[in-house]
């Protein structure tokens, strides 16, 4: 069993410090490699890495073409002007292979899972000589797993790296003692920008979780312009979290004085405390309406905008 | 050209005995036969008709499977009450075989029509060896398309009825003057509940235009169910139109701890004057809260609720 460390008990310039010392010990004039996704743990991990490391950590933010706008140069942006240099590895060809043809949710998951380490991650690891691996895995995520050696025998599974080659590689885990709580401390101490460190929620899927049936080109793009308009006119107003949904379904509309079977894009604004139940935001009618004329006028294709009015349960967070 | 007389025109008490004693004379011993849907043009047709022809008119109600709960019934029972006996004729099985595997709404629509004059309507008329037949034409129908002689020709090549054959038939259209507000002013001077001449517009292809892609018994169960808990939740509101509509996309729900694949409604409440533009009602969160639950909790399969936030164009009243 790991050992947790609570944030009452959490002395994050303590913690900061024995970590980069383990770090820099384990490694020692060898190179290390992390995935850098822009979320609150892996840009923690970054950040102890370089403090640790320098040079001699290699940080890739693998642009899945599954990211909102400009999201890949934004993160790497925020780590340039700290002093990190994040290389952007483009993979969007290889993801959308994987997506090809997938409708299931589960499926589509999976997917995108596989390609993210057998294929893009696996093989940059595997190129790259690296023979240290910094991870992001925080307590939460071991909890339904079993947790040490075995799990770590996984991830080189998942790499494709095979068991007999794997002993020449090191897996690290800085942030396996912590929460998230835990994590966004260290993450402010380590001076981190409020953007990255007190995000909205973003499923690990993406945008694909966004969108109903085959995930494809055109549609990325369509929910994308959603929800950077979304995003843009729900910030700042207390919401847990919010999105634009692309549904698979097309419905009639008019364009032009001609049908028009276009797209629908659903909108959805929770309320909620930890995400395990939720309710919609009650939006004022001006909000919806905005949302609703700047999705029709700016998303090409669009007909029909909704807005959710469904709790969790049994709705869930997320429609894929 | 057929005249038109306007409403400022409309002598109701005169037009309906002038109607009455044109069909009595037309029709003399002979028998006529007419649909009833329930809508005001053809119930203020069957009034005309039945005080014209008392038992030598016979009054079928189709029932589709395809109308609101308990709608061939309510209206059967309207008329009863005013001495009017009408027929219900169950072709539900014709409908949802004409509709099996159709997901395109023009082909859905076109096989509807054709499964009322063709299959069914058409076997009732040949069967009946009734000659006269009353239908509830009005000008408006007309404007788009070829008047006089030429339609008439149509309705019997649409019944399946042999030009050669058709010398034998004729039709009444006693409503062919008239516009909507015409025929709702005649409606009312004939005694017609309000709840029939005053009622909210209901597509022609009923419930298969409120739900995409195919139609299937299962599927029309579901939006037939959320249809009746909309109209009761929304009546008295004074919207122009509401609706539930059955989206064919499946998203992620929880049901007793377990994820549950389900379906969506989509609701739509529409302020409008002439159904040519339309916006979203503002209906108070109250409302909107209360529609899901209630639908969340009585029909089966549903896990997730919207409310339409778009307005007439881009979008249309209807769905499909």
């Amino acid at each position: 069993m790991t050992k947790e460390i609570k944030v009452q008990d959490l002395n994050t310039d303590k913690f900061i410090a024995e970590k980069v010392a383990e770090i820099s010990a384990s490694v020692g004039d060898g190179t290390a490699i992390n995935a850098l996704s822009g979320g609150v743990d892996s840009s923690v991990v970054t950040m102890l890495g370089h403090k640790a490391l320098g040079k001699q950590l290699r940080t890739v933010f693998i642009q899945n073409g599954l990211m909102r706008e400009g999201e890949a140069e934004s993160v790497a942006a925020y780590f340039s002007k700290m002093g990190v240099s994040v290389e952007i590895i483009d993979a969007r060809k290889e993801f959308l292979d994987a997506l090809s043809g997938i409708t299931d949710p589960e499926e589509k998951r999976e997917a995108i899972t596989q390609a993210f380490y057998k294929k893009v991650f696996g093989r940059i690891v595997k190129e790259s000589r690296a023979k240290f691996l910094l991870q992001g895995t925080i307590l939460t995520d071991i909890d339904e797993t079993v947790a040490g050696i075995k799990r770590q025998h996984n991830v080189f599974a998942q790499l494709g790296i095979d068991p007999q080659e794997a002993f020449g590689y090191h897996i690290l885990e800085p942030l396996i003692e912590l929460r998230k709580d835990g994590v966004r401390m260290t993450g402010k101490a380590l001076g981190l920008p409020e953007e990255l460190f007190n995000r909205i929620p973003f499923p690990g899927p993406a945008l694909a979780a966004r969108i109903i049936g085959e995930v494809t080109q055109e549609k990325l793009d369509v929910v994308r312009k959603a929800t950077t308009i979304v995003e843009k006119l729900l910030a700042g107003r207390g919401a847990f979290q919010y999105m634009a949904i692309l549904h698979d379904d097309r419905v009639t509309g008019m364009r032009d004085g001609k049908r028009d079977f276009g797209r629908q894009i659903e909108v959805r604004c929770w309320d909620s405390i930890d995400a395990r139940t939720a309710t919609p935001t009650r939006l004022p009618f001006e909000i919806l309406d905005e949302l609703a004329s700047s999705i029709l006028n700016n998303v090409p294709g669009v007909v029909s905008v909704t807005y959710n009015i469904a709790t969790k349960p049994p709705s869930t967070i997320e429609a894929v």
